[in-house]
């Protein structure tokens, strides 16, 4: 089978078509023919060994997000035929409880093989059926940025209807977030540089928007939005640059869900604030096998489908990094694999 | 009846030994014969302005934590009688459920009317049944530290048989934690500069103790004693000074929580150690009135008492207050009233 | 001001028009001009002693479910204004919190007096302001059947995007699950033995409809449409009658919101199906001010609406309560007050 | 290596001490030298068929309970080593997170062979490493009856310190529920109909002890020791022998966990009385593997240990379950292995 690797270094240019020796399938496993894969930002910054220690051994197959077809499987199997489609899970050793160190250890993509190849031999444990509505590269689209923002709204969230949450910019975990927490009967506050995203985002449902090139200060505006105490959840992607005004927009009580750190990784944070309104801010790596079928449930249910940009082809990879870094894109980035 | 007041400024010099009317009883509400009170580090700060608007106005009758006898009740009192001992809630307004801003706007000894005073009138469902087995300055001594304690042991913490609870150092919400976290089931760590005082906290239940003088990463030296992943929950007190190593010590899907920030109010937080291990951190604000009766039951169960260092008469708040700002205390201070 | 007294006996004939004095405003307190007020089964049976010593003394005034506006306020008011409109809560000593038998003993329409009156007191604790698109009928439509069925499915159920619910018969409890499990993003199975009135629930928004006089042994079908594990919830309001087959409905895991015993008090439970399932039976008796006002921001949002059948005016409550008995409305009824 | 099987038919004689094939470690298995089993209530139903269809099919190696000694990895195993021991789950595949029908279709010792063998093949997943102060009969005497405990006790119910737990009689699940409920700092009631066993529970740390013989009614008794307002938590085993009084006992807002039906299985149940007070049923079936490692953390660091009673010898299981069904025995019932 084909496969793409970083081959030597960990670099864009490293990245390698090659041949591997097809899968077989071992007690429990499956084997995936991979149909589709799509880009996190993680990718980029991993190909180029921006995680360090994370990215594991070289040669790596790399990427965490894709689907394929079971064409086979191996003794033991109860839950997939062939024939099924599934999406390997971020973490291939948290089916469901807590998260563990051990458990953070077994990431697609780095340090494990990740899914940028025709064959991938996947434990059933951790595959989950994708919805049966979607197209391929539609399906490959919530593995990482799906999930994490699932656990985000959902799980540590706790979102429910009347509740207000505040999602930044229009990467791919805000804009998840902001489905599923329309889904849980949300109101919802998206913040942008740019009002033509601003537009698309209401038009997915936000319920208000604030260009924060215009308003600075946004923290107060999104407490006013929200009736004036405040939002009870913000999914803060933007890190340094965002998290002094988060801890403004949110009420008393409230949670903000800290995933990303695009505007920089070390921020001045004013404790007495936390502190004295009782505020949490909750770290978000991903999610379980669980919280994966549970978003699947839910795209099903709701015949819910991820925004796509662009879809390269599968020796294109490397193009569709530097797309990805550019920064121009509106929704999920993908590979066709096969 | 003699109450004490801030007068006419923010200081220790215009705490005011006065006279003021005796309170009645609205319906609803208990009069209680104030006996005993006990500081806390915030008194201090308020005393002299520290807390700014929050103090509200002049004149104030200072400290939060207090208890007294009931010697009347008003209309409608069920759930107390004449010579009952009750302890008022740090917060008057927040009786249970969730926090509010407007809740947070209730508090003893500002912007309310704290319990400096021989005779107070507190609404019944703002009062707390000590335990019985409590001298007086004992049972005046959990209203502040102690719930805070709580909330962040057994609310937020959820700590239970086999957890790790690491506490910093030998104030009055660390004490408190240790003990709590002991009724818990848990295993201690604690923290202090000082030798000696870590040998009393041993001789408290401490399972582990740190000299952070001695040994200033103790994170991962926390870490290892916790069994290598990590403790389970920090009981963080000192902000900016600590809150590095609380994030090193604690384990994937652990919590701090937040509650002082005696080492400095801001602190540069590594954002992607909290994201990449799902971290949380919890500021934690006093409690709820049900909170303290969950404390008060504990403590009546195990028949725990507070470490109590040293009392001063009515009159005396003045070297009270500079006495616990000299910070050599080990357990409370007090004010006997009445 | 006019009232409406169970005078001398538990009996619908004992309902008699009244004068009482003119309510004042205590300290905290509300004057409400009660607009309409909506009945409940419990009323029914209220007036008629059926709940025995829950009653309290007579004369006592009826109804636990209405709304006013305010009209006056009392010292120390400050969430409400002249010109607000608000309902009392069910539990007028149930601010948040947990429940207790205390709490329990303080619901209007007996023992305490309820809303069937031209002017009405409410502590400021115990009101929660209404949706401002609801007209005051549709308002007073809440305060029992919505916060159980809210309790029921976004307090003990946790619903969220991709459960499935099921909802028995279209009594008000579960008009009202329906609404709020579709805030919630869940999937609805609802049960009744009328096509008519399935075909109105599926116009509600039902997923799937099973007529239980058809199809008796409703809980395996019920089961196959959630997916074949069974559904995440069942609010069961039929007791003795229908729980054996919510028992097959649910999943392993799930849970059965017990709330009404329309079909008979004592029923024979198959414990070990209970056990081996991990199945949980949760009594859900109304819910907490603050879920009331969970409850009213979502219906807020949502611009949701109660579903209403008669409206009958002040004096006619017998009339009223004899409709209700008769069991041919679908919606609330409803009485206009002032 | 030797094995005992349910040869033929579902009964005690068919008890047969066999020949099997020593097993290889697969990919991420262990192969146990086990040491020592214990018996649950369960296992003498199960050799006889009562459980019916969950049995599988024979031959079939009985018992859920034991424990071994690494002696073989397979690849890819990494959290054990040669020579330490181990525990397998009850459930094989429970790892963690919710239940399923699918995971609670893996219990050992049916359908799955269990441990009464010389040599057993266990995924890593599914195996708990055992506190090292434990002799090898102490440490096979949790998996069943103590993770059941642990579940009822410290998952479901959520028992703190202060709380109040009554515990039914003195089998294995109800000396464990004393056991953490004693470690997580509750206060604890036991019933029993022996004077004399209820001297042991009492000798355990039980606060407060009931004959039921003597006080049929006990579950108002139960209420008063608890205070008055009833109790937190009631671990029933009893079924419809005792499931009336444990709902007189429960508090309003209490918990009943639902384990076992040894006084009949069809218990009429007064429903009213459990939706007017908001009482919570929970049915418990053990637990997760996260569970167990939870527990046994536990015991580690409380030292603890089990109640053992009489220990067979590896060909006296026969014998061993019929000294199980006589029921004089106070404590586990154990088996030696190898």
């Amino acid at each position: 089978m084909k496969a793409v690797e970083i081959r030597d270094t960990w670099s864009l240019d490293s990245l390698t078509m090659t041949e591997r020796p097809d899968p077989e399938p071992g007690p429990g496993e499956l084997i995936l023919a991979m149909r589709a894969a799509t880009l996190n930002y993680r990718d980029a910054l991993m190909v180029q060994g921006g995680y360090g220690s994370v990215g594991g051994d070289l040669p790596l197959i790399p990427l965490s997000d894709g689907v394929g077809e079971v064409i086979a499987v191996g003794d033991g199997v109860r839950d997939f035929s062939v024939g099924d489609r599934a999406s390997p899970t971020f973490f291939a050793g948290w089916t469901g409880g807590r998260p563990t160190a051990a458990k953070f250890a077994t990431s697609l993509g780095g340090p494990l093989d990740g899914v940028m190849a025709e064959r991938m031999a996947v434990p059933a444990e951790s595959a989950v059926k994708v919805a049966g509505h979607l197209t391929d590269i539609e399906a490959a689209a919530y593995t990482c940025a799906g999930v994490t923002a699932w656990s985000a709204v959902l799980g540590h969230g706790g979102v429910g209807p009347g509740d207000t949450v505040l999602v930044q910019g229009t990467g791919g975990v805000s804009l998840f977030a902001l489905q599923f927490a329309k889904f849980a009967g949300a109101r919802i506050i998206a913040t942008s540089s740019s009002d033509e995203k601003l537009e698309r985002v209401r038009a997915m449902g936000a319920d208000e928007v604030i260009n924060y090139k215009t308003t600075d200060k946004w923290g107060k505006l999104a407490a006013e939005m929200a009736g004036g105490d405040g939002v009870d959840l913000v999914v803060e992607v933007g890190g340094a640059g965002t998290l002094a005004q988060s801890v403004r927009a949110v009420k008393v009580g409230g949670q903000i869900g800290l995933i990303g750190v695009l505007g920089g990784a070390r921020s001045e944070l004013n404790l007495p604030l936390i502190v004295m309104r009782d505020i949490r801010l909750q770290g978000v790596t991903v999610g379980s096998r669980e919280r994966f079928q549970d978003l699947m449930r839910a795209v099903a249910q709701h015949r819910s489908r991820p925004v796509m940009d662009k879809t390269f082809a599968f020796d294109e990879l490397k193009p569709a990094l530097e797309y990805l870094m550019a920064g121009r894109h509106f929704g999920k980035v993908a590979v066709g694999i096969g």
